[in-house]
C-alpha cells in the first residue's frame, strides 16, 4: 500500500490489518507517555485546501505520537492564492523533504491527483463528496471495539447521503467487513442512482431503527436548506432527526455514531448525543489511533507488519 | 489545584508556591538549553477564541520548555464557525488526548464552563473583563524579583480598570501578598461599584504617583473613545497617561509595569516605557517562567511540589 | 557574522563558507533521519509580515532539522493590528527567549531595523524590493552543484528586475563568485539607474540566451499589468517569457532556475519548467540546506566552523 485514497484500496484484508494495528495504538494512547519512536525523522504534512481543524489536529497528533515531524499547510495562507498550480504547490512542498501528505480538498479526486504527482505517501483526508477513508476506519474500529465483529450487523446511515464522503466510505468499509447497510435519507438527499452500492435504501427511519445495531447519523449542512433541498431544519428533524423519542426505538445494545461536528437539535438530539449508546467521543479518541495505524503502514518499516509492529510498539521509546 | 481560573483559586499560599517555582524556571530559562523533561508526553492545547499572539506564544513556549507537546486551536479556523457548540468543541479536542487547555474568550466565565466539561486541567488565559490570572502572577513575580517582597508596597493601577481583566487579577494577587492597591481611572472607566474590592480609588494621578512603589499602566483600547467613554486620546493622555513629566514624580526606586501591547504616546510615554524603571520586557520573560510553573503545578508529578521540583529541575534533561 | 541582512554582508569568503556548509547539510537531508543536534535548545522564530508559506516552511524545516524549536508569528493574527509598534512587537517576542528571527516584510530595510533593536540573530527572509539573500545563496549552490564553479559562467536574469529582491541578491551573489550577469527586462521593469550594478543590461532575450550558461527567470506579479507597466501577459510572454521555442536557443548544458511560485505560461512554459535543464525543485530542496547552513553559522558553536562542523555533523544525533 503506497497511498490511502479510498476504502477500496485496502480490501477486507487491508481493513482488518489497519484495525488490528489500531488496537495497539489505542493501547499506546493510554500510556503515561503516549508516544512511540516508529516514524522518527519522518515528516508528515497536512495539506488542507478546505479547513477542518478537528481532522487536521487528529492527523497531526497521530504523526507526533509516532515521533514524526509535522508541517501544516492551509490554503488561506498559501501560494495557491498567488496563482500557482496545485501540482507545483504539492511538488514544492514535497521537495522540502516530506514523507507523507494528508490532503483534504473540496473536489473529489484531488488526493488521487496529488498521489500521481509525488513520491510521498498520500492519505485522503476527505475529498468532495467522494471519500473520507480514515473516518470509515475509525467508525468500524469503534463499533468493533464494542461488538467484537461487524459480521452480520445491521447498520443504518441516516441523513444527507448524497453529499457525504463519510457515507460513501462507511458503506464501503462496513460492507467489506460483513455488515448490512441501510441508507435512510430524504429523496432529495439520496444519490439518484444506487446501482452497485451494496445497500438497501429506505425512507422509513423508525422502521429501520427498530432493527438496527448501529446508527451513523450524518451531519446536515445548513446550506442544504438554502439550496432548496429541504423544507426546513425543523421538518428535517421531525422526519430524519435521531430524536430522543426515535432513539428509544433502537435495540438496547445499539450504538450511535456521528462524525462531528454535530448540529444538536437538528440531526441528533442532545440526549442521544450524550447518551450511553453514543460513541461520539470514543470515535474521536479512536480516530487518532486509526491515523497512527495508517501512517505507520504507509511509512513504517518496509518489513511486514507482523514482524515490525511488536518490535516497534514494544520498544515504547523512553525518550521518543 | 486542578484548574487555574482566577487568582482567588490559589490563595496566598498558592500564589507563594507559584512564585517560588517560577524562580526555578527563570533559572532554567537562562540555561544554554532552557528545557526540562518535566511534562514529556503531555499535551497542552491553546484554545483562543479571542486572538492574542503574545499570550499564546508565551504559553506554548512554556509548554515546550517543559517538554510537553502543544496544539494550537484558534476560532478563526474552527468548527465553531460550523455551528458546533462550545461544549462539543472542547470535548472533541480533549478526546484527542489533551492534558491541559489554556482558554481565552471574550466572555467572562468561559474557562470555568470549560473546566466543568472536561477532565483536562484548564488555565484561564483571559476571559472578558473577568480575570487573567497568569498576568497577575507574572506582575507579582516581576515586582518581587526587584523588591524582595510585596508586603506593604503601594501599587497604583492606572487606566481602564472597568474593562480590564488584568486589573481584576492584579488587585486580587497584589492584595493577597500584602500590597496596598490604589486604582486611578476616569469615572467612566472605573467599575460603578467597588464594594468588596480591597482597594482605594482616586482620580488624582499625580498625588498617587508621589507615594507609589509600583505603577501598573493598563492598555487603553482605542474603541473606548468610539464608545463615548473618553473625550479624546489626547485628553486621556493629558489626565491619565504616564507621561515623562508625571513619571518624574515617582520615588526613585519605583517600578513601572504594562501588560502590553502598549499604545506609546497614549497611556504611556516612550521614554517611560523604555526607561530604567520599566519592567515591561522583564514581564514578558518572566511570563514564560510563570506559565511553566502553573502548567507544572497542574500537570506535574502527583507528589507534593516540595519533593518533585528539585528532582525534576535538577535533572536538566540532557536530551529533553 | 551576527545577522544575514544582505548578500554583501557575507563577502566572497562568507558565501563560499555558506556553500561549503550547505553541502554537508544536503548530505544530512538525504539521511534516513535527516536531523542533527546542532541547535538543540535554541529557538528560531519566523516573523512574516508578508505571507510566504513556502519560505516560512523552508526556514522552519531547516530549524527543526538542526533540532531547534520554532515559533511562527504572522501579522494576520498579531498585536501589530492592535496598534503596537514594530519595535515593541519584536522586542516582546525576543523577550520570550528567541535566538534567531527570520523577518519578511514588504518594506525594504525592516530586517536591518529589527537587527538594530534585538540581540537575537536576524535573517532577512525578503524585504520589499531590496534583498532575499538566502534565495541567492540557494541559487548559487544549485548551479555550483551542477557546474562545479560559478567562475566565468554567464548568467541571465530575466523579467521584472525592478521590483525583484531576488534579482538584487542574485546579482550580488553570482557576481561575487565570478559569474557575469546580464539582465533582460522590459524597459518599464528595469531599474532606472544601474550605476554600480556589476551587470550588463539587454532587451534582446534570444541573443542573450544563445550565450548563457544559466537563466534565472523571475516571477511576474500579475499586478504589474494593472499598474500599466505591461501591455498584457500575452505580450510579455511573447517578448520576455522563457517559452519552449526560446529555451531551445540555450546551450545544451545550460540551467534554468525560477524562485517560485511560477506562473506557467507567462514567464516560463510548462515544458521548460519541467524539462531536464530545470533546477526548480532542486532549488527547493537545496533551500532547506542553505537555511540550515545560515542558521548554523549564526547560532552554532562559537568555535570556528572549520572545527565545529565535522564534530557536529558527524555526530548525527541518534535521538535528535
Amino acid at each position: 500500500m503506497r497511498h490511502l485514497l479510498a476504502v477500496g484500496d485496502l480490501g477486507r484484508d487491508g481493513i482488518e490489518e489497519v484495525l488490528r494495528l489500531t488496537e495497539s495504538f489505542v493501547e499506546v494512547g493510554e500510556r503515561k507517555i503516549p508516544k512511540v519512536p516508529a516514524l522518527r525523522g519522518r515528516t508528515v504534512v497536512t495539506l488542507f485546501f478546505e479547513e477542518s481543524t478537528r481532522t487536521r489536529l487528529s492527523f497531526e497528533t497521530a504523526a507526533r505520537r509516532l515521533s514524526a515531524d509535522t508541517m501544516s499547510f492551509s490554503v488561506a495562507t498559501s501560494s495557491v492564492k498567488k496563482g500557482e498550480s496545485l501540482r507545483d504547490t504539492v511538488r514544492t512542498i514535497e521537495a522540502m523533504g516530506v514523507d507523507a501528505m494528508v490532503v483534504r480538498h473540496r473536489s473529489a479526486g484531488v488526493p488521487a491527483q496529488v498521489a500521481s504527482w509525488v513520491d510521498a505517501a498520500v492519505v485522503n483526508g476527505g475529498d468532495g463528496w467522494h471519500e473520507h477513508p480514515t473516518q470509515a476506519l475509525l467508525d468500524c474500529y469503534s463499533v468493533r471495539e464494542r461488538r467484537g465483529s461487524l459480521e452480520g450487523l445491521r447498520v443504518a446511515i441516516v441523513g444527507d447521503v448524497k453529499h457525504s464522503r463519510v457515507a460513501r466510505s462507511d458503506v464501503a468499509a462496513f460492507s467489506a467487513l460483513g455488515a448490512e447497510v441501510t441508507l435512510v435519507a430524504p429523496p432529495t438527499l439520496l444519490p439518484p442512482d444506487l446501482t452497485g452500492w451494496p445497500v438497501t435504501a429506505s425512507s422509513d427511519l423508525s422502521g429501520t431503527l427498530v432493527r438496527s445495531d448501529v446508527v451513523i447519523v450524518l451531519r446536515l449542512q445548513r446550506e442544504r436548506q438554502e439550496q432548496g433541498l429541504l423544507p426546513s431544519l425543523r421538518e428535517y428533524r421531525g422526519r430524519y432527526g435521531l430524536t430522543r423519542e426515535r432513539a428509544a426505538l433502537l435495540p438496547d445494545d445499539a450504538l450511535v455514531l456521528h462524525p462531528g461536528p454535530m448540529n444538536r437539535g437538528v440531526e441528533i438530539d442532545a440526549e442521544v448525543a450524550d447518551g450511553p449508546r453514543s460513541l461520539v467521543l470514543r470515535q474521536v479518541t479512536n480516530g487518532v489511533a486509526v491515523r497512527m495505524a495508517v501512517l505507520f503502514l504507509l511509512l513504517g518499516a518496509g518489513a511486514g507488519l507482523g514482524e515490525a509492529a511488536p518490535a516497534i510498539l514494544g520498544g515504547a521509546a523512553p525518550r521518543a
